[in-house]
């Protein structure tokens, strides 16, 4: 999918993305393993990535975990809720 | 921070991130808005960067307002119960 977006740079696939990120919210797939799966992609995908950038997404990973704990917390609540 | 980072590839500079994320998430910044700051980072520190790589980060902003959003959600819900 990510590799279509890179061809296309198309709407369309941008769309397909926030489906996606949709589905995996639903399947409480946490943000930083989104990041995650992203750099291993693009890593396959780009063959002339600077090592810095792969060691950005590192960097990425650990500020999204943060904010994969309060996503966490509020499916918590929600289902306390239910 | 990042430059920090990438230079040092420490420990420490992670633990950092992970400071600065805490702080993000207090001050009500969306997941999709710390991509998009690590972006324009990465782009400004990193001058042989693949334009695939810049592409990218698009998609991931997108895969993020979502998370954003159910983030959004959740500090509501935390308000209404104070």
């Amino acid at each position: 999918m990510l590799e279509n977006y890179l061809h296309s740079k198309g709407e369309e696939a941008l769309y397909l993305g926030q489906q996606f990120s949709r589905s995996f919210i639903e399947k409480n797939i946490a943000p930083e393993d989104v990041i995650s799966i992203h750099k291993t992609s693009i890593e396959e995908l780009i063959k002339d990535m600077p090592a810095d950038v792969s060691v950005s997404f590192d960097f990425l990973i650990e500020m999204m975990i943060h904010y994969g704990l309060a996503l966490k917390e509020h499916q918590s609540l929600i289902r306390k809720q239910e």
